[in-house]
């Protein structure tokens, strides 16, 4: 299970690796900087996810007998590059925002430091694993919070690629959801597990009695009945009859679910299933959460929208040369100057300022280094957002792996305690704090 | 490189699995068909792809020791069901659409026949498969057309999940575009790649001109230089005077395309570099390059937007159970009865009827067997839809790997020839053809 991610590559990275290589470029050490130029979906913010996944993919980056045998065979770089790729080991820093943390537009999410050749080709690995994962976390944490204190399943596997749908629990799950139906996140991530019956499991049966029964003496009275195959109404009564009024849960994946859940939730107590839940499951979104917080619900299980990121599949970050050494040492902030996707140069410390409690704003300081950062000082209530990741090479473990997941999860429920009530519209608007870039007075001019 | 793929499985498969051993319905032979209610995104035709990858993860769908592991110290499913999970060997027969084919709503794009056990199981692993290639393919295929005879190439994997981004090249493949910028795609599914060089390759220099002169040192005059880092007419004489006339070609990634190209494509001309191709790359989908028709532009790279589907990245095909047998071994055709979620019970056999070869239905045969079928008969110039991909556990060895992938790519390109001229608008709007339902009058009342 160490296969190789070198691969994951586009092939640009490596044509100029070889380029490099070639003219003496390739030792520069540069800065590159992941950032996004706006949030997916006008959104008021954004979770950084995937962080995590990132780390564990950068240990298994590494340029095998079977990845240099094609890159051999294609033509697609020479001898002396592959002889650098069959030693190549990422010995430079990741520094970045936690894993759960929120984000807005110009936040600088990871920053890459190492040569030119070492952190040139992380590019399309890099933004493939945060672009997906934070897309799917911005989205599903707009869903968590429409849930509020109800639980929230992610049952979207089935419309994700097979890869992806696993990375997706993972992301929802950091993002507040309680649990997912994916048994290969349950494993691999220690996310809580959850499922009972699809309408097949009705339809196997005689008779969908014969089919609650049968589920029943299996997963005990606790269970969730799927009432929907046929009429709604007779189904619920079935399932009390023979389940009792003790029953677990009942699940409508159907319908007009305002009006269906009401309807069920009148007949539940009506035949004395006073404590039986009920689960929704049909199609929903954060906005169709918001539209059943008045109604009899208990749980949720959102599949195509939160696995789809709600309308952005993508987050849509970059990863951008900020900053290079020269010939002589000396450090030189760079950007494009192109009209429409101009970046900005330099290295950057990043603070989210808080008035009591309450972030106002992500304060992007432009510098050298992660001292003497007056306009950050400015701000008694200023928390740093970037934490190292990887220094010289050393991979933080504890961001890795379940841990790192349930560390992510916990973080992401903290810090987006201090939102202003703004961000936690639904609406498309703009980002709920703006983000203010400054440079450190003294190290102006330079990086 | 041999994962099992078997717990790419949501849960309630295995809870229903264990509950159906106990009750004795697990070994009842069912039909369980894969369908989409409707065409991703309004579109007038839909493309499958997936399906030779997801034959060689059926290879691979096996429980080993460390997957009953975590079942069993989950408490997923009980000692018996991890015995039957021990030995799983899918035993029954998939028989499908070709990849490559286009299909339109109700098309019965894939049928799995086996026991209830061996099939219900691989509802997950199927639907994530079949639902991502097919929303890209879907989508490459317009961008395809919109192209014509001008070369696609696919670079998104920055903006999709790392494995899915994968799959993505391929299905783009499939789908009609020529090249990937996924070494892994390339490597895994003999995809020709291509790439040259980014923006921090020319920031990575003292000069823009440096770094045209070492790429060109490295990959050769026929090289495509980018020249939209600073001001783009500076960008375009620099490349020129660097390479001469003889420069391969170009690479715009931002600005107003149609303007650009025209302006660069003048200067190229005036400066004698005639031969010189045009590139452009920024966020293209299918109406921007059905935009560029007319303009000097020689090929295409599309990124985000046949990744994520274009809109649509999800096919949101379902997994359904349509028929079964009953404890005396008759056949009975089922289907759910949802008010917005209702299926169509039985077995199904697919034909694409034509007229001077231009396609006019999809015929749909609810059907016990593939013969007899007095409808398509009627229809002399009717097409077979369906062919056998596992027999009897015995899977189609030459639908998988890059042979595969080259005889979808073919199939895909010759069929799609059969659409009539309205399937090629870009608009939303209906299906392109019609799907007819019959049922095959001999076996009437039977699947």
């Amino acid at each position: 299970m160490t296969a190789s991610s070198a691969l994951h590559t586009d092939r640009y990275e490596l044509t100029m690796l070889d380029a490099a290589l070639r003219d003496g470029t390739a030792q520069r050490r540069c800065v590159f900087e992941v950032f996004g130029r706006r949030l997916p979906g006008a959104r008021r913010f954004g979770v950084v996810a995937g962080t995590g996944r990132l780390l564990t993919l950068l240990r298994d980056f590494r340029f095998g007998d079977d990845e240099l045998r094609f890159l051999r065979d294609e033509k697609i770089v020479d001898a002396d590059t592959l002889d650098y790729l069959a030693g190549y080991r990422f010995t430079g820093n990741l520094t970045g925002y936690r894993e759960g943390e929120l984000y807005f537009p110009g936040s600088p999410i990871l920053t890459v430091e190492g040569t030119f050749a070492e952190a040139v080709v992380l590019e399309t690995l890099v933004l493939s694993v945060l672009n997906h994962d934070s897309a799917i976390a911005s989205a599903a944490a707009r869903m968590s919070l429409a849930a509020g204190d109800r639980p929230l399943a992610e049952m979207g596997s089935r419309r994700a690629g097979e890869d992806s749908a696993i990375a997706a629990a993972r992301a929802a799950y950091i993002a507040g959801f309680s649990a997912t139906s994916n048994l290969a996140a349950g494993r691999r991530w220690g996310i809580p597990t959850m499922g009972t019956a699809a309408h097949a499991w009705t339809l196997l049966h005689d008779s969908e009695e014969d089919a609650f029964r049968s589920q029943i003496e299996a997963l005990g009275t606790d269970t969730t009945l799927l009432v929907d195959t046929f009429d709604i109404r007779t189904g619920v009564e079935t399932a009390v009859r023979v389940a009792g009024t003790g029953l677990g849960g009942v699940r409508i994946d159907s319908g007009d679910l305002p009006t269906v859940a009401a309807d069920v939730r009148a007949q539940l107590d009506s035949l004395g299933a006073t404590g039986t839940r009920i689960t929704v499951t049909s199609d929903l979104d954060e906005f169709a959460i918001a539209a059943l917080a008045a109604s009899p619900v208990d749980s949720y299980g959102v599949g195509t929208s939160v696995v789809t990121g709600s309308g952005s599949p993508t987050a849509g970050m970059v990863f951008k040369l900020v900053a290079r050494q020269d010939d002589a040492g000396a450090w030189i902030g760079v950007a494009k100057a192109s009209t429409d996707k101009a970046s900005r140069g330099g290295r950057k410390a990043a603070f989210r300022t808080r008035e009591d409690g309450v972030a106002t704003s992500e304060l992007v300081v432009v510098s050298d280094g992660y001292e003497e950062l007056d306009d950050a000082a400015a701000h008694p209530d200023a928390r740093a957002l970037q934490v190292p990741l990887v220094v010289r090479g050393d991979i933080d473990a504890a961001a890795e792996g379940p841990a790192g997941v349930a560390a992510a999860r916990a973080h992401h429920l903290r810090v987006r305690e201090e939102l202003p009530v703004r961000a936690l519209a639904l609406s498309r608007s703009d980002p709920a704090l703006p983000t203010v870039f400054t440079e450190a007075a003294e190290v102006a001019g330079q990086v």
